[in-house]
């Protein structure tokens, strides 16, 4: 609106592949679309029949008879020519409240079935037929894999595994292990390289560790001056990492580079499973612990981190969506007799549910071999091991969700 | 109860400071207790002048008069002999899933005023007088510092300031640094050098950086090929970082090495104030932003990461606890256009509100000063500025909540 000779906007050289070249500037030259995701080609197979303005909404005709109706400010909002996204970033940069009234534009299906939009000021949006397509009212939201809860009978055979080599070095194997991952929230990759890091280097297949105050990776084995009871050699309950953190870890990897010492023995139990089976068997239990605040706190020399959430946690539509429980780091904290009385009967109970053998797997995690689970859904812990019998060295890191399901989408981009 | 030869349970042989001796073991000797935080000294005026068991409840009465009631099981539950928290980690290793029923203690008032419970297996648990008057089930729960909101007006004066040096070098310059970041949500650090590097020492101050698909720390210029709007010259308009993560980042540092370009003011608004103002003049376009989920979404080459959340969070007790606005990474979402119109009408006002000097202040960040805020609070952004006029180089960097209470309650202890 207001040319300004300092102004250099950037235009894009780069022998970027361009997909559909958008045309809704007034005065502006086709920029080239970066072909990622979205903004990929919609060689879909549809086409418009029909468009039409009916008060504030579009209507749409496809050429095999299906329709849909949009509000006009969110085709105005999602207007995709290089005036109103960045030509490189993709990023929107029409800013609707800067626009007094786009009024009621005059649609048309044009020659290559697209919507164009002519709006009060003379801006023209055009939109792709299956673009349009893909994103009706009524379209379902963005896949998230879905949660499959397990019990001990369906690991029988063993935790979902995929080979260290094809993880490493194939886009499907790693698309297998994360698929695995995020559906069953516990796997194992197997067969790898018992040199110290590894568990750094398939975190970065995915993106990169999450830091903590155990550092950006951590070494699991009996040290004299432990801070906390992974670093001994007791028997460690199952559990959930630190959720004396706002934001606990959401998944967390064991590699295993040594394993001399008796005991010691892996346990893995699905803590969404088991609130399941405390809600069927004992709904106010389950409802003590989904609403009931425990404190947890970790301190040491140079920390203290402290976090109030109930054990069980649920999300706005009352589905179960992590767990918190951790009996070393839940703090002394200040309760109420009745809460009291309510609160230890309920832990007591779901305690000894995920010790159920109905629901607890075992197993001896093997040198070369990972394990990598959901920090919130599946509880970890061990037998004790006895250090005097040999050596056991694990090292562990922690990755976001976000990298793991961003991992997966940029895979199946390909 | 079973010894084993191969057990070599750590004892500590450290000369650390032993506060207060526990003696609740049967066969135990008394171990040191590492001096930190809640096991610190609890050198409290308080002794207890009776104590007697009521059913399930233990009623203990204070030398002044002062009385209160702890369930049995929670006073089993949170013994601090060695043979129930970890001698070393202080973590709790008592596990009242293996105590069938501890009984009803008999509870006597010993010598130095403390409570000791002796229980039905013999087991004694001895608890200092004091440490229990801070655990009275009334007792608050641990104190967290209160948001302070703003408008422009308070902030007429600049923004909480904190020189460099005494933020690097001093408890008590690191101290009021934070403890103005967690109540107002913006603060400067002023006076330091200007090489690069030196957002992430500031960060180090507190804990670490988190990382991000923009690296553990990123520099904001111009840049040939960017991937997202703070890359470019343009206007940004006041938003909050990464609302496309599960996770966003929850403080974020702005360090200027370098600023000779024509423009580029930086804006600041506090949104949960912003909030307040919306709730208070149209309810209902609050309730709309509060309730009505948005997707958010980043795609570049390596990344897809998106999230869906409403603009405005909202915790159970219904107080705003984060604001999610990023007009560029808004993605394309399918909407109903009943909801549209109200979304597009709640939006253009919050926006609105987000620009108006009432709420935003605008400030040029000079060489060697950093800006510091709540990025799921206080909304940032900056008018465009012109590259070919000079140089203007910020590096920043992300830092979680849990890290900045720690540091703060650490502080405390000194």
């Amino acid at each position: 609106m207001n040319p300004d000779p300092r102004r250099a906007r950037p235009r894009s050289s780069l022998g970027i592949h361009c997909t559909w070249a958008p045309d809704g500037g007034v005065d502006q030259a086709s920029a080239p679309i970066v072909d990622m995701g979205e903004f990929g080609p919609y060689a879909g197979p549809h086409r418009l029949a029909d468009a039409e303005i009916d008060g504030e909404l579009v209507r749409i005709t496809w050429d095999d008879a299906v329709q849909a109706v949009y509000h006009r400010l969110w085709l105005r909002d999602n207007c995709a020519c290089a005036d109103c996204r960045h030509p490189q970033t993709r990023e929107r940069t029409v800013k609707l409240v800067d626009i007094d009234e786009p009024g009621r534009p005059e649609v048309t299906s044009d020659s290559d079935g697209a919507l164009t939009c002519t709006w009060a000021d003379g801006h023209v949006s055009r939109f792709d037929p299956n673009w349009l397509r893909q994103r009706r009212p009524e379209a379902d939201g963005p896949a998230q894999p879905t949660p499959r809860l397990w019990t001990s009978a369906r690991m029988a055979d063993g935790l979902p595994s995929v080979d260290h080599h094809a993880v490493m070095n194939t886009n499907d194997g790693l698309r297998r292990w994360l698929d695995a991952l995020s559906r069953d929230g516990a796997t194992l990759v197997t067969g790898g390289p018992t040199q110290p890091g590894e568990v750094v280097r398939l975190a970065e297949r995915i993106g990169w560790p999450r830091e903590t105050n155990f550092g950006r990776h951590f070494d699991v084995q009996s040290k004299p001056n432990p801070n906390n009871a992974a670093y001994t050699a007791i028997r460690l309950e199952p559990h959930v990492d630190l959720p004396n953190w706002q934001r606990p870890p959401d998944f967390q990897f064991l590699y295993c580079l040594e394993n001399k010492a008796d005991g010691g023995e892996s346990l893995l139990v699905d803590g969404f499973a088991v609130a399941g089976g405390l809600a069927e068997e004992d709904p106010e239990a389950f409802e003590t612990l989904c609403t009931l605040p425990v404190d947890f706190r970790f301190q040491d020399a140079e920390n203290d981190i402290r976090y109030r959430a109930p054990v069980i946690g649920r999300d706005a539509d009352g589905a179960v969506r992590e767990i918190r429980f951790n009996n070393w780091i839940r703090d002394a904290q200040p309760m109420d007799p009745a809460a009291a009385e309510r609160f230890y009967r309920g832990y007591r109970r779901f305690w000894e549910l995920l010790r159920d053998p109905k629901y607890m797997i075992r197993f001896p995690l093997k040198p070369g071999c990972m394990m990598a689970f959901d920090n919130l859904r599946v509880l970890h812990g061990r037998e004790e091991f006895f250090p005097n019998t040999g050596k056991r060295h694990l090292q562990g890191c922690y990755v976001d969700r976000d990298l793991v399901d961003s991992r997966l989408r940029v895979l199946e981009r390909t």
